[in-house]
């Protein structure tokens, strides 16, 4: 068991802990801040009034959608232009993914193509980011614990990852409260990628011991909270334990490689504008299904195939639950959440081959507890449609 | 469920893992470093190749003992004198926190006491440490994730605490394999400290989610190695196992308080000179029984006592197991791995009502499950005596 681990230095979670951000910018990262949100929720008055009671001068950047290179680029010039000296983000994964970039942009000279790899020039960050507060309002990403941005390169179709230790947010509040007044339609989908981030490194090929007893926790609270909290939105106790699940899943995530679903995920959102949360919602259950398929005929997986059994004990309840009765579990709590198919979100089967194509080179693949074949991931996605 | 949770930036674990730390010194802290370590075991020669290949230019400094603040401001000189840009502590609890504090005043002016509350001026650090660099050659502490330093103060028999988010190493490289060589007395006590730090932070009245899946996964593994490590100490398998408990009460005592068991192997540790794992080990037993008796006697403590019930579950393997047959599987491991009683440690029974009275001050006795009298603490020692 070797294991390399990092996060975000200081990690706060709680109902109601939005309010020990006073304290902790009091004086202690400068006077003036960047706050990097969403445009429409969570109302950031108490943020604002939290700066304010901390003689903090705000400037803020609205994040319309999963950010791309120009709006990374128009937060850094606005916090260059304002002298800003740190930055808080506050929302979704792509307002924190977008704080993520903007800090460490602040902080070093240039443009966000001189250092994203692939389509820009890859030059590594020379200095640390400027400190960043990262406050999630979805439960979700997971994104406050982990040390990748992802951008949308438009006119590539396609989602890059920034990914340096530097990206590491210095303090993550996961405050649930924030959660609470959430749609139906959007705590489905983003309790379902938690969900996805706590399974895919259970099994992935780069599991470890510390991201086992994460999983083990988020995986048996996902089971018990997600359809609860989804039927009832003012059901608190599922509100909390959901946000919790998505904390482990960044904390998972960042220290163990995701699977297929995160792998496909990754190209269908560069092609399509389907949400990253419902993508990955829409295709756990068949990926679980084929990769148990996979490691069941092919090869000696049996420390794998015995993990898929552990999720099927913990989300059934069940002591002897088998492989499958699990993923009928998940299928069935998709279903019961009306997780969209991937027809619904607007992908045709005329790409499936370019999907599958481009998934092969994606990062999170490589952490897929079996090599799969393109026949493989294509039942995949023809399961998931 | 309320968490503040910090650590090291980032955390190595696994055998063999000591030679990352060629890649983690390149060129990234700077060219002098001040090394920390024990008098004789184990042999640094691998580490100081590590820092020649790496062209740092290194700087030593012999830790005898538990450190007081005359060693310290000693380690402060001589990396002031060298220049040292950063520093690295090989040793067991006594080098780590050591380095902690020397890498702290490295960065700040003036000497220990400026720093130190109640003995000192109490001022806070000012600017952040050295980057300060972990590694535990004891299973153990668990102090390489730890943001305190433990201090002795001879002339008033006490030890202090010095406590600071700055105190954070930058990295911990927990490598087992310099564990192998410890002899059996050693792997005996520092084992059951490390057992102690997941035990009282799972009861304890600050217990949070996070530290109690740290704790479950660490007892579980300490129930299955700690014996099997100490009979054979060539059982690797088991010596990993018994590293990985010591990281982990390193995450829980530092995320949750400790208790009654710590609250007097403070007081003790500065009025003898026993080893500290060997004073918690001797106490622990003991703890468990007088707390267990005063919260099933006292109160509304309901979930509390069945934190108890979980532990003896956990130990025994028996899943109807009560909390005395928990307790008493603990007390026959002492038993059976010859840990020293009191009594065998130095310690007077003349002494107990100075130590009964220090304990009740201590920072760790606030953590414990349930506020014990006087009687009931000096229960625990006649227990242990």
């Amino acid at each position: 068991m070797n294991i390399d681990f990092s996060t975000a230095n200081r990690i706060i979670f709680g109902a109601g802990e939005l309010l020990t951000l006073r304290k902790i910018i009091d004086g202690k990262y400068g006077k003036r801040v960047l706050i990097i949100k969403g445009r429409k929720y969570p109302n950031p008055g108490t943020l604002f009034s939290i700066c304010e009671d901390a003689k903090v001068k705000w400037t803020y950047f609205n994040v319309e959608q999963e950010p791309d290179i120009e709006t990374i680029n128009q937060a850094v010039r606005l916090g260059r232009e304002k002298e800003c000296e740190f930055v808080i983000g506050f929302g979704g994964g792509s307002v924190i993914d977008t704080g993520k970039a903007a800090a460490a942009l602040l902080n070093n000279q240039g443009s966000l193509l001189d250092y994203l790899e692939v389509v820009g020039k890859g030059k590594p960050l020379k200095n640390p980011s400027k400190p960043y507060i990262a406050i999630p309002t979805t439960a979700g990403t997971g994104s406050e614990v982990t040390r990748n941005a992802v951008i949308l390169v438009p006119d590539k179709k396609a989602k890059v990852s920034m990914r340096n230790a530097y990206l590491l947010p210095e303090v993550a509040i996961v405050d649930p409260e924030l959660t609470y007044g959430i749609p139906r339609t959007i705590t489905g989908v983003t309790g379902m990628d938690a969900f996805t981030q706590v399974i895919e490194p259970y099994v992935s090929r780069y599991s470890n011991s510390l991201v086992d007893i994460f999983c083990e926790d988020a995986i048996k609270k996902s089971a018990s909270y997600l359809l609860r909290g989804w039927k009832d939105g003012s059901d608190y106790e599922a509100r909390d334990n959901i946000s919790w699940v998505s904390l482990m899943g960044g904390l998972a995530l960042a220290n163990a490689k995701l699977g297929a679903a995160h792998g496909l995920a990754g190209p269908i959102g560069g092609m399509f504008s389907a949400p990253h949360g419902a993508i990955c919602a829409a295709l756990l259950p068949s990926v679980m299904l084929v990769n148990a398929e996979a490691l069941s005929i092919r090869g000696s997986h049996l420390e794998k195939l015995s993990r898929f059994k552990d999720i099927a004990r913990w989300v059934t309840g069940k002591e002897n639950a088998n492989i499958n009765e699990g993923i009928e579990w998940i299928a069935s709590l998709c279903e019961n959440m009306r997780i969209p198919r991937l027809s619904e979100l607007g992908i045709k089967k005329e790409h499936f081959p370019t999907i599958i194509q481009k998934s092969k080179k994606s990062s999170s693949m490589r952490g897929n507890p079996i090599q799969l074949t393109g026949q493989e991931i294509e039942k995949i996605l023809e399961l998931s449609f």
